[in-house]
Parts: structure tokens; C-alpha cells; sequence
């Protein structure tokens, strides 16, 4: 499955403990943004009236330490949705080796009320056509 | 089984996101917290040349948003330990609801070497006889 | 001039950077969780369409470096006003010794429209009475 | 006096609070980013043993208010130099409006002692030559 969204980071200072690794909320940091990006990109915003994406489950995997100024390549796939969630699966790598996979289960919320609330159509259609996840 | 340790928190403004809700890593860094006294309460503390203790899986479920000012229990449990490695289990309640849950597994490394070490002695006794872990 | 406000802390493993040393954001977030507390305890709240206390300058001295565990002393002075704005003075200390000095001009804004606002008059009679702030 | 580093950024959703505005400390992580880079490109590192730029002062002016999701560009200036210090002043701006502006104070120290320690020659050249600075 190709990435919906691909990205490169180099680690920053403020993300690195004082053992010298990334701190491991750093990563779910980066996530986020993945996820954020990938929330506009199906036509979606932000705003309190609206449907927002909440994180309901996360499993992270931290497979090896990354170091300050390591240079990274951060990526989003999709694999499968319900009704009113989808899946994501970050993966974080340096060079061929991943050293994080994630996966986070995503609720589609009423901000108003913070009630699931059916994946809206046109984001549907872009997470089964575009992105290829495939309905559970 | 009863908590290994026990705080209380109030809700930071800077832990929480444009809608108001705790941001989902606040949650981890309140985990780390925990974690970080848990080890010294093991008698272990964090040197370059000695054992450290590092998450190698995360898994949290957010179970109901919390705003800005709420007071909240933290806990953490010992429920299992192996050769070198042993789990937390954290949870988050506003009064009786449980609004967080995260199981974390915690890999004891040399922090010179990043490798797996076993449990120090004197953590493994006071992981199986204070906090009551069980050996897998 | 006694502090409005003084808080126990002991430094998080989350605030120090791979030098050992708290990283200097940190610093103003411990200011931020004092300037919250102090808006608080002027009777006043954060709602959308009220007055909010917005920091349009600071002026920090990091004066000695602070390591994991440290137990710090936080302070908060109010030392003078304006019409819409007020002064705070912040300090870290480490038993007798300061490590740290800041001073924030708040200013007082409408959350709707973000234009500054008189400082609402109970809180100007706390400021002055309680904790001796003087008009400029 | 033209930057020594530019940068643009995207405001994450992460740096935001309850109001939708960056937090202030998101600002002075972005300086720190420029700092960072600006001390690699003076041929220096970050080592235990080696020299390290520590902030001894930061003089901050909030002059508009950022929102999630605005495009805006960093600039570090180095305006003067002294024996073992050098003055950084850092900017962002979103098109020709200037939104913050910050001054910092930058020590180099000796990472083994905390002690002040005169600018390395070959990074003194390059702040004069380079950057522009002028000796104070």
C-alpha cells in the first residue's frame, strides 16, 4: 500500500531527551501532523461547528532510538474505515530501516457535541478511491 | 490490583488543542511522569552508564475528552514483568470515570549500549513484592 | 513586595534537554501556569466572549542552569499597572538562589475581537489591593 | 542588515491553544531551531565536551497573534559580537507584516563547566565576515 502522505523531517532540538534520543511523544507529534494534513487534503477542516477527526486508539512501536539532526522520512497510510472512523498507519524511517510504526484508530466527531458522526461523503470517497482503504 | 503510584494533576492550559480538549500527548507525558518516579522508586536512577528504563510499545485508548482546569487521578500499575522488561499500566479518572487507559512495555537497556539488560535485582523484587507483578 | 502567587516544582524529565539542563521554554510555561492561576484568582475566567490576558512582551534572564529532579521555588509579583495592562514579575528559585527572572507586560483583550479592554474593575482592585500593584 | 538563515513555516496544530493562537513558547522553539542551525553553520556542534551556545537573555514582543495553518518566515539576524557572547535577533513575519520579534543573548559556554569561554576564532570570523556582526 502506497503512502497517502509522504513527508521528511530532521529531528530538532527540542525533541531530543537528555539521553540524546527523541523523546518518544515527539513522534505521535509528527503523526499528528500527518494526520492534520491528511484531515485537508480529503476536504476537511477545522472548526467547532464541524466534523473533526479524534484519536480513540493509538499502538505505537518505538523499534529504534533517533538522535538530534537524524534526518527522517515520515509516512501516512490509510488501510481500512466503518462507518464513522478509519485507521491510520504511521511509519517513521531512516533510510531503508523504519525505526516506528503506529497505528491509530480515528473518530469521525460532531465538534459540537463530540458524538461519532458518519465519515462525510466526499471524505469517503476519498479514502476508498484515492487512498485505498478498504471497508471492514 | 492497586496502584504502584497515585497523583493528583490539574489540567495545564498549555495541554490543551484549539477545541479545548487535553492534546494526546499531554496523557503520555503525565505516563512518563509516572514512569520516571515509578524506576526511582525502584532504586534506580538515570546515569549514561547505567540501566534505563525505555518504552518499546505503547498502547492508549482515549475514552472521554478532558478541558483545561479539570483535576484528574493519575495512576500506574505493575501487572507483569519478563527477563528485561516489565509492563505499566496507567490510567486517568475524573472521579470514577476512567476518561484514559495506556499500557506501556518498559525494556531495561544499557543506556551505554541501547541493548536489552536484565531487570536489576533489587527493581525485580520490589517489582514482584511491592508492586505485584507477575512474572510471565 | 511579597508574591501573589508561589508554587513547589520539581523539574519533569520532559523539560530537560541532551545537555541535562531544563530547556528554556520550560521556564515560561512554569510563568504561563502562575499568569493563569493569577487571572483566576481575579475572578475572572477563559471564555471566548470575556477578557483574556494576553502576554505582548517578555523579558527573561536565565541566570543558573536547573537539572531532572531539581525542586524549584516559583514565584509570581504583580509590581504595576495600567489602564489595560498589568506587569508581572516571575522568578525560579533553588533554595536561596535565583536561577531564573521575568518580566511579562499582560495586557488585557477582548477574546472576540482581540482589541485591548480596560482591566475589568474587580480585578483592578485585587491588583492593587491585594497584590500591591501601583499605577504607572 | 539581511538574515543569516530564513525559513518558512506552517503553523501546527500542536502550537495552538484554547484560543487558536500559537502558544508564546511555539515562537521561541522556532528560534531555537534557528539558533541551532545558525550555530552548525558556524562550523560548531553539539558535544559533552565542546562548546555550546547557552541563552542568557531573551527580550520577546508579541505584536499579532498567529492562527493554525498560517504560512510564516523566520529570520535570524547577529547583529554584535563581544569577547564570549554574541546578540541574535529573530523575526517572523507573515507577508510584510511583522508578528513577533525577539532579542537574544547568546553565551558560548564550555559544556563541561558551565564556565563562559571566548567564541571560537573560526566562528568569530564568520559572524563578522558572514553574518555581519559587529563588535561591540
Amino acid at each position: 500500500m502506497s503512502p497517502a502522505i509522504t513527508r521528511r523531517h530532521r529531528v530538532r532540538w527540542c525533541e531530543c531527551d537528555m539521553f540524546g534520543h527523541v523523546n518518544h511523544t515527539a513522534y505521535l507529534l509528527w503523526c499528528e501532523d500527518l494526520r492534520v494534513a491528511h484531515w485537508e487534503s480529503l476536504g476537511q477542516s477545522f472548526c467547532p461547528g464541524g466534523v473533526g477527526p479524534v484519536v480513540a486508539r493509538l499502538e505505537a512501536r518505538y523499534l529504534a532510538p533517533l538522535a538530534y539532526g537524524e534526518e527522517v522520512t515520515l509516512t501516512l497510510s490509510v488501510p481500512s474505515l466503518r462507518r464513522s472512523s478509519f485507521v491510520h498507519d504511521y511509519a517513521v524511517w531512516r533510510g531503508e530501516q523504519q525505526v516506528f510504526a503506529c497505528r491509530a484508530v480515528v473518530v469521525c466527531v460532531d465538534n459540537a457535541t463530540g458524538r461519532p458522526i458518519p465519515i462525510p461523503p466526499e471524505a469517503r470517497a476519498l479514502l476508498t478511491g484515492r487512498d485505498g482503504a478498504l471497508a471492514e
